[in-house]
């Protein structure tokens, strides 16, 4: 299994530290989470129903005609590859990691490029994997040039997969309004901008027969009753996203410059995070570990991802801990 | 897709009546369904982790000493077609139709057989699937002539694969002890017996390698947070699983007098519904659907299913309505 943040437990074991007593800065899940209100004793008990609704306030939300609901995007980025015969796949680099394994698992000829060599050489590919905005490598790409190489790529068969899993702050850059197309697959992820990375859930946005041939995959029943009755609230929360997109740039805007205060300028960054290049990246994330600080460490390229601290106390404890440890890393 | 019981919405808007005013028996769960506590904030917004205890409380709950845990049984039945090569499998019949399609559609020979058939000629398979107790058609098997099935198929490489989704009521009678022997499996559902299909989860008991390949199939994260923190709850309340024991095994035999006093004598059942061949199965099926009761109907053979009512009031509707029901599609 591949590496992911949001490992406290692990960490807590190791540095032998209560669970509670950190601030888990390793994901870039939102921590302005949408308040999940209590679950009716019958949405336990029940089997999820197809036609609750969901559907309907996520095609709104989302802006896409077609889509289907799964348990969390990883759910769609391990069914995927399994759907189309041996393709030549390019998928972004840096990125989420989950993507090229599961294609190569699949058996597809896979290529990790960084998104500008992908963009460059569509030929070369029957399938392109692009994260937007990217994680943590930070790429971000116009619409049109996405709509443009997905049009290249559907012309001979292909198809484009972008993963908008951090897309809810930036809606106007999404793709999901054209992913009725064949050959455009758009990822929507529940966990990151509405804090529920708990309740696994996301969406895919594509063609119908495309839908058609993953909800044969995954099966009935994928998506759990508590999270599509939490979900089906959550999406319809309009003042709730405002205010919700406010807060994740204004928090973010904010770790950037403490980072860079602290000698960590960002390399990129999303609402969601911010990414830095560091060559002690070890170092110092096991000196903020020993002070019960966990961000999220890359070895290749060496690298720190912080996610957002979400309230006064966590930014103070951020700050005076990089202020100590890149003394000490330093020293 | 499969039919399945359990589609209330669409009853409801076939027969023009709210959900809310249905008796719901479609489906083989439990009505006396473990409590659900609220779910703490933290565990709707962080990613659930795998060393949060849930696997070490479902080993003592099951008695087996390796297992999964798994989105609801379904998840680990779409898998495990894909983790062996092109196979003879023997699925029993009549019972849970979605075994014999996950192994057609891997690409399997598939022959669905009564059980019978399938212990008498262990050798004609490659793969055995049963489901114990089975669900429709009431099937109870030894053990110990399990336990010599699975000596004889793992012989040559074969597996025997037991869906237990029903076992809860009769916990003697499970295989869970012995699935860490390689060709041994056994599916667990935490849906039926604690009423709480909702939460998708359920278990995969089986031999250290098996699992592994079932874990990296199906990936990370694939039962969510809040159904892992209400599982861990259930599965430990010791004191609860007597008591629901009890009072599913009174209300069962309960519901098989009532059907049998209604001319409707059970064909076979268990400790979470009853199941009667009826010549006219679809015409009492829409009979009581017109009056707000969900029953499961079955058209080959033509069968109905009755679930368990949960409370007085739906043993006096289902009496009552019974009652009507037969006299009307005699006449």
């Amino acid at each position: 299994m591949l590496e992911h943040g949001g490992r406290l437990l692990k960490a807590a074991r190791e540095y032998a530290m209560a669970p509670s007593d950190w601030l888990d800065l390793s994901t870039g899940i939102s921590p302005f989470a949408w308040p999940a209100p209590p679950i009716p004793a019958q949405v336990w008990q029940r089997l999820p129903e197809d036609d609750d609704g969901l559907a309907a306030v996520a095609r709104d939300y989302y802006g896409a005609s077609d889509l289907l609901p799964v348990a969390g995007s990883q759910a769609a980025i391990q069914a995927l590859p399994a759907l189309r015969g041996r393709s030549r796949v390019g998928v972004i680099a840096p990125g989420y990691a989950e993507h090229a394994q599961a294609w190569r698992r699949a058996g597809h000829a896979v290529d990790v490029r960084a998104s500008g060599r992908l963009l460059a050489c569509p030929s070369d590919y029957d399938v392109i994997v692009l994260i937007h905005p990217n994680n943590p490598g930070g790429d971000v790409f116009a619409p049109s040039a996405l709509r443009d190489l997905h049009a290249r790529l559907a012309r001979r068969g292909g198809w484009l997969v972008v993963d908008e899993a951090y897309m809810d702050a930036t809606p106007q850059d999404s793709l999901c309004a054209s992913a009725g197309r064949p050959g455009l697959v758009v990822l929507r992820s529940a966990g990151k901008f509405f804090g529920l990375a708990g309740a696994r859930a996301g969406f895919v946005c594509a063609w119908p027969a495309l839908l058609e041939a993953m909800r044969r995959r995954l099966g009935p029943w994928t998506v759990s009753g508590p999270a599509r009755y939490v979900l089906r609230a959550a999406l319809a929360d309009r003042a709730w996203h405002e205010q919700a997109r406010l807060r994740l740039r204004e928090a973010s805007g904010r770790l950037r410059m403490l980072l860079a205060r602290r000698g960590l300028e960002p390399a990129a960054g999303t609402a969601f995070c911010q990414w830095c290049r560091v060559a002690r990246a070890a170092d110092v994330h096991h000196a903020l570990a020993t002070r019960g600080i966990l961000v999220r460490h890359f070895e290749a390229p060496a690298s720190l991802r912080f996610g957002l601290p979400g309230d006064a106390a966590g930014w103070m404890r951020l700050d005076a801990a990089l202020g100590d440890v890149m003394d000490e890393v330093a020293a």
